[in-house]
């Protein structure tokens, strides 16, 4: 199997066309009721629904038919990586989610408060889900850990959760969990996968046998255990495999460092959807190419709330006539994968998508959503191929052999 | 990744169905404007509209999402050849598109005349474009180069483009490009990339000696570079992968010589699409599958004249008749890619594909083109699965495991 990113960097051709990834977080839907219509078909959205007759349509699967994806793989995907190729650790994923910006000589490692009874078990592996401002103190302490030849990092993320960095030369992140999984028993040692990673697990014996003399009076947050321990994964760059300037406008830090993880440079995005235009114009002479996020129409399907992700999914389309009116050469809309508020998760639906370009084939719907994405000339497709056809309308990509 | 070809060795069944795949080169275009018809939509063609509502209809992506591919790519998928796995070099394809026989032990090579000044710099990369004539004079004069151990041919292609083959044991074609594309600069020396090449880079280096000399006189066609060297690729025949002796029917030489690289014979097919037909039925009962390529529908979209493409697809449709009256078990039509009037080039679109058999699922449509192709039973699918397609419609294919 070729990868693509083999094609496009033989293929790529520089032109001064502009793509917009416009991308509304869960997207996909389900109906309540058979013969229903999903979050987005219930929406009123006179902006999609006009895109679409100039666009083609077609239902993305963010990595295999059946696979829920989490947020890295279906972004990866979308963003043209193979989510089955490159792995982003979960250590890596909760980092980028406080919007810590990891280097390649870091380890980030996902950390859990846990309660110890007097013999060392585990009686709560979340230390009774202390307060938010409770584990941010602890983590102020466990900052000022030192460890000699190393850099140490200690951040919260929420509750009983926290993020531990070890930045340093040759450091590696093949290394078990240390959280058991059940409580009755004592935590694990963190033990290396692999030679390379021998030196690292030492460092997070070291960086333990400190936390548990630092944390022993803080019950019930008096210990930690170590979890999704990795290394930024080696991830060629949106200007090399695509020869693309590209630019990132994202609310939330998770979708930030998703962006950064393909060297996308990540602009000042505000906390509204005007904020996000408003970047978007300012910065539209900038780049070749634009990833938009809008966060609310995933949490308002994880909440389950389908009114509340039908009014975010009309929210998300009243960006579209900003979009527009800066006349990109491909607009793609789509989701990373479905958030059905009736399964309140995520799921592996196909994600409704259109591409609209001058070049594309039309499609002769009436609107955008779930039942005209199935028949639409895009096909059902893999979402890490949804970069070749952002490239090919936006003549980008040279002819495959003569 | 399992090889299609796998499992047809294993699968294929012998029996005496015939198939018919009549390719109309570039068929897939694109509508001038949303909500237009694309030239297929467009052309009256009662025959392709009647034998559509007996077949399956579907949308064929030549290599992949977004891949526009050349003509080599094209026809390799439809013949079941995976076209990121089998590489033709430019070479090659520049000497089947001359109808020169190549060999296991052939390098073919592209060459251009052009232009050195005085101190060996190139001044024009096409030599002014000479005349047709004179680089066919050029190239006679040229095709008197003796090299010791090997045979060597220089026959002109068009104005100053022409074909080198060197002929011998052990040649390779891991070479480089001389030409720099630039003026300026001398011409490179042909570099070998492998250890293999080593020996045949020095024969090229020999001959671009002797062609010196032969040509300092005839400015402005006084040297000329080398590009795409290349041999054939080892591609396994039509008759050992699928048990089908195969025949092609195509007026131009391009594509006779893409048949000939996967061992199908190549028969007289004469001028026009009538002569074509002649030579389909005459041979009717010596082969079981038969390869016919109309090129007009590629060749006036890359002319960007959507009428006359309309014109040559009504005349492609006036084959079917001729076809249908042979009985033949399985026909499929088709294109190699699509050439849309619109953007007067080969694209990526997928490429309207029906396939008519007794066995087949009919899909209720009114006629053949791109929108009932859109949501036909085929789907979209990779090019190189169609002969799997093919051949189980004509019982050719084993069940696969018990």
């Amino acid at each position: 199997m070729t990868d693509i990113h083999d094609l496009t960097l033989k293929l790529q051709r520089q032109n001064d066309s502009k793509i917009v990834l416009y991308v509304a977080d869960g997207l996909g839907g389900l109906p309540l009721e058979p013969g229903g219509k999903t979050e987005l078909e219930t929406a009123n959205t006179p902006n999609l629904d006009a895109l679409a007759k100039r666009a083609s349509l077609g239902a993305s699967v963010p990595v295999l038919p059946g696979i829920t994806p989490g947020s890295g793989p279906g972004h990866l995907g979308l963003f043209g990586y193979d989510p089955l190729k490159y792995n982003i650790g979960r250590g890596v994923l909760e980092a980028l989610g406080i919007d810590f910006e990891l280097g390649p000589n870091d380890v980030a490692i996902r950390g859990n408060f846990c309660t110890l009874d007097d013999d060392g078990l585990i009686t709560d592996r979340r230390a009774g889900r202390i307060a938010s401002d409770i584990g941010a103190k602890l983590c102020e302490k466990l900052n000022q850990i030192e460890i000699p030849g190393i850099e140490v990092f200690v951040r919260p993320v929420k509750e009983y959760r926290l993020v531990i960095v070890l930045r340093g030369e040759g450091l590696a992140g093949e290394i078990n969990d240390t959280d058991p999984q059940k409580t009755g028993v004592a935590p694990l040692d963190p033990i290396a996968r692999d030679d390379a990673s021998k030196a690292t697990a030492e460092l997070c014996k070291e960086f333990l046998a400190q936390a548990r003399e630092i944390l022993k009076g803080d019950a019930p947050a008096n210990f930690l255990t170590m979890r999704g321990i990795a290394t930024l994964p080696a991830i060629p760059t949106y200007e090399e495999v695509y020869g693309l300037r590209a630019a990132a406008i994202a609310v939330y830090p998770m979708y930030r460092g998703l962006a950064r993880l393909v060297s996308m440079d990540v602009l000042d995005a505000g906390q509204t959807l005007e904020d996000q235009m408003n970047c978007l114009e300012a910065n539209w002479n900038d780049y070749d190419f634009f990833f938009i996020h809008f966060k609310y129409t995933d949490s308002t399907g994880e909440d389950g709330n389908f009114d509340a992700k039908v009014q975010r999914t009309e929210e998300f389309d009243t960006g579209i006539p900003r979009i527009m009116a800066l006349d990109p050469t491909v607009v793609i809309v789509t989701g990373d994968h479905s958030t059905p508020a009736k399964l309140k998760s995520h799921s592996w639906h196909p994600v409704p998508t259109m591409l609209a370009a001058d070049v594309c084939r039309f499609d002769d719907v009436d609107g955008f959503g779930e039942a005209q994405c199935r028949t639409g000339s895009l096909g059902q497709f893999e979402a890490k191929y949804l970069m070749l056809m952002a490239l090919a309308h936006a003549g980008r990509l040279e002819k495959y052999g003569a």
